[in-house]
């Protein structure tokens, strides 16, 4: 019987972070994690379970500040960001330098193309230094970059709305089918958890519920992941988001006119060949279609499709709980391929 | 043909000021209102279709700071005050002077016992002049006090809640069949407008949705206004607020022991002759009940019962809308009232 | 003072006959509209506030079976359909043959070509008169077909979907500056009510409530009206309908490639124009973008674009309320046209 | 290693049984259950994860058909019925002929007075068996009754509402410290699920949403239960359930008058020691309260309360997941004291 891993969460306050630290004290490879405030956090609660009445009960959360000689004391050996992306790209090299291996569930180090970054306005104290983080980092959608996430000291976990679009849309880019200059389109809407807990006039009950609305058209920052993960221009993709009145999970419509005409069949082929062994991506049997509630509480990203009669044009469905594949069930599965175990420990 | 009436509104850019506003605007007695900023808006919004979407294109809504010259040079007669308590009830007294009529839908002035008004914990500038006022100021209920409002100078319309728990149950204690002393529970729900526009924890989309709550056990404000209305102590009465998640609409479930047997056809008598001939009380012939969604966008409160086979326990339910009956449909009743117009004038 | 148009509304209790009725009931041109109840309809209920009880109280609502004599001593002049297509295909040769005007708010009369018509599957008992009636009937969608409507003794109300999509591009089509051959893409998400009122696996509140999804992909009914009203061949088309969790309201987010640059303003210049003094559509002013509940409750349909930086690819918001601007709302509009009143008579 | 408990499930196809199928597969104890279609289901769904998508692509979940020896064959020892109560009254005679245990769900054996059990109007084949079975039946309530359902042949699972009510009272009833006579109410408001997934009127989403309705008032089954249970005259018990916009959950809010002064210190003590080692009940801590999410996907019956300043009138919140501590939950707990497991073995 190996040790069990000593693992410390920054940000369990927030959504993901609550998600991220259930599922970690029920992981049976782990002790209990450590609970670390975000430098932001009101320094008043003294217990997650006070942030979170859902978590009373059964002994306590406590949270701790973020001091790295009480993270050595205690063992620690992998650190969880769930922290905004300017506290994850400060905090970061400091982490790297104590020896910690680090999940980050923000964008502080998802993209490698400086113009796809710029959106962020970084301000970085060392500039040197954070290039030379963000060479080392690894993106972390498991499906596609298992064996690099392996062995990585700092994986980026992927943004939610990058994770539905960027699953759905690989086996066929990489098969070559899809007519890129006729343009790609995704329209994905999101729950409301993935807005954030922050109180704002966007947040509002009112202003969500008997609502729908779109935002960031042609800005939003999920783009250079998706681009730089499909090896797409950012003429080739239009990606609109939408706040849906629902506390959390994804759907993203996508619209893709392929090269040349295909079956069904083949379609189905291409996805599931792609997918095979894959424990976390489900392809639906056409006229299955995925809806937002299949994949919630669940670490799926569910996918389908429908092709026209012409066998050209083609929409693609994309589901996946928003807390969970797209954000803290992925960071717990990059866990599991860090440290050699079952991609699914924890997640069932 | 007589002169229209010029009125102002304070607070425009609330719930209930926007839904006054719709209301005025299309009520044939009236000029179009003067809308007023709140001392602490944002001065940068300069019309309410800025603020309120739902209003663009037709015509504008300019937003004025509020200037009492300015209010006289446009002949403003009545003035409503959609504003916090606090605001209210340091512009009510200049307001006065100036000459205004006033209908003021805060809590500001309502109470009429130091011990139930304690609780808003109110700082006057003079407490002299604040208690004169509060001595003239007349309880906006028009069904039980119309007479009064008519005359009055300063309407103070009654709290969302109040109405609903007040016209359910003033007739059976007129009647004087309620067994007081055993207790009145009022059970009462309301949508998350009533909670206000500021965002707060307690508003975000993600704490409200799939939920129910609770809150403000044996310390709500409005309890006052309701054993004062109804002449209860507050020992007789238990209220129990708690938040939908719904954005309006208000269903008060209470509880009633009778002091001697009586039929469903004596309490449907007791409730349909106390509200014969009045216009927005609607009350339900047993065994059908109100919905929340009955009233919505209306300005009726809805009255129903149960009785128990003993004909001693009584469960009464009265729903209307918060923004409506609740505030800004019943703040327009009484100025009808206040102009001898007819009460539903605006208001169909 | 002109005589009072008398109307009859048959199929008054679902939910598009319902905001039908209550249109018609505040309308100062007409008579209280006669109400009839479908021929599927349960025949108990003898009054509308017994199926919808937010009518309860003011006044009665009272069901007839439709008759043709006792339409004809009622004086009925205009007869409203808010039935399901098959039953408007088998009422209406008789409606005109009765010399009355009809204005149909289902599918029966919408599309002119044979091939759209297919997927209805009408079995019409005189194939040859049903031609006829097809050629005469006019597509009343205000906006693009004043003229026809004012005259027309059929008006086949648009579908709500069809209604968001043809507004939103119609403007665009007809200045010649879209990419057609690039494809055209309506990704559109509606309310529930747009489901009707009949209870099914799918418009139950735990399948809709918490979760999204989309429904017949190259396959939905409005796609033919498109077409047909934006002369498009269904290549060039996308649609893809989506369930949302709100009980009414449509948002259609339309990708469209432009086939030659453009700036923002030329393009507000093109949409603006377009409905210059049209009452019911409201162009929102970059960056501004519709919302859905920006135009529930109203007639209104709102559109609003953004525009990529590279000035060829566009994204429209075109939002309306389903049971509005989407069925009853656009009905009345299209009666007032009918009758020579002003286009928002009744509708403010 | 003891051999693992085979175990079957009649009515997988519900809410509930989806729920209890979900937990029985992941429970450590249990082989993989055999689920059973129920008599009225439709036999074209040969797989759970046909009816619940949410379950698609880990393995199969086959539909069998109720057939006794096939369940002998595969050596089933304990069924659990989540059928509906007539369904439940008919099978479990021939369920114990074959010396099965079993858990039942429904409200066909929780009541032993004929008076309270008169609202279900069973219809009995053979009456003398089934006054035995009544007889011997368990009520699995097992905070209160954990060692006669240690040694249940039967089990008959409480109802949502009952369990939510009896929770919270049990212990102030038992320590004698109620003002009976003067009345109990318990107002209580549950998600639609435990309306059941049969699509009617009142669970149209249209019907739900925005919504809040009361029902079934002194005349709900549950009642009896509670008396039963907590030895209460039906002239004690004022229960008024009401129908929530959300999917599940169950908040009752509790009015008792106390019959002598107290504190809440004493109060918190009397909850909590009757529930101490209990580990499915948390007493929430004055002045926090439970709220309905905290206990969704969990089963916990969350308890909270509120002392008037008078010390004698009192306000309990008791929240639950109607389809876990209210249903399936709960009959997992059941089973866990039936074999001496651990009581949250499969629950975590």
């Amino acid at each position: 019987m190996t040790a069990k891993l000593k693992t410390a969460v920054l940000g369990a306050t927030g959504y993901s972070g609550l998600e991220l630290t259930r599922i970690l004290l029920r992981h049976p490879r782990l002790e209990k994690p450590m609970l670390l405030r975000r430098p932001a956090d009101n320094a008043t609660a003294a217990d997650l379970a006070d942030v979170f009445p859902v978590l009373s009960g059964n002994g306590g959360y406590p949270l701790h500040p973020l001091a790295w000689p009480s993270l050595k004391e205690q063992g620690v050996q992998l650190l969880f960001l769930a922290t905004p992306h300017e506290t994850s790209r400060s905090i970061v090299p400091e982490a790297m330098a104590q020896g910690l291996r680090v999940i980050d569930l923000s964008g502080a180090w998802r993209l490698k193309q400086a113009e796809h970054r710029a959106i962020y306005n970084f301000q970085d104290a060392n500039a040197v230094r954070a290039a030379e983080i963000t060479e080392k980092a690894v993106y972390g959608l498991p499906e596609l970059n298992a064996d690099r996430v392996a062995n990585a000291a700092l994986v980026a976990n992927p943004g939610c709305y990058a994770t539905s679009v960027i699953l759905a849309l690989a086996p066929l880019l990489k098969a070559g089918i899809v007519a890129r200059k006729r343009g790609i389109v995704s329209d994905s809407k999101s729950g409301v958890s993935g807005a954030g807990k922050e109180p704002t006039a966007k947040t509002h009950f009112v202003s969500v519920a008997d609502n729908l609305s779109a935002y960031s058209l042609f800005n939003h920052r999920h783009v250079g992941e998706m681009v730089e993960q499909l090896d797409l221009t950012e003429q080739e993709l239009i990606f609109t988001p939408h706040l849906l009145p629902i506390p959390r999970g994804i759907l993203s419509t996508i619209y893709v006119h392929l090269n040349r005409k295909m079956t069904p069949t083949e379609l189905d082929s291409c996805l599931r060949t792609s997918y095979s062994g894959k424990r976390w991506v489900r392809v639906f049997q056409t006229p299955k279609l995925p809806q937002v509630n299949f994949s919630l509480h669940t670490n799926y990203c569910d996918l389908g499709f429908c092709l026209a009669d012409d066998g050209e044009r083609l929409v693609l469905i994309s589901c996946l709980d928003n807390l969970l594949k797209g954000a803290a069930g992925q960071a717990v599965q990059n866990m599991n391929l860090m440290y050699g175990w079952a991609e699914d420990e924890g997640l069932q």
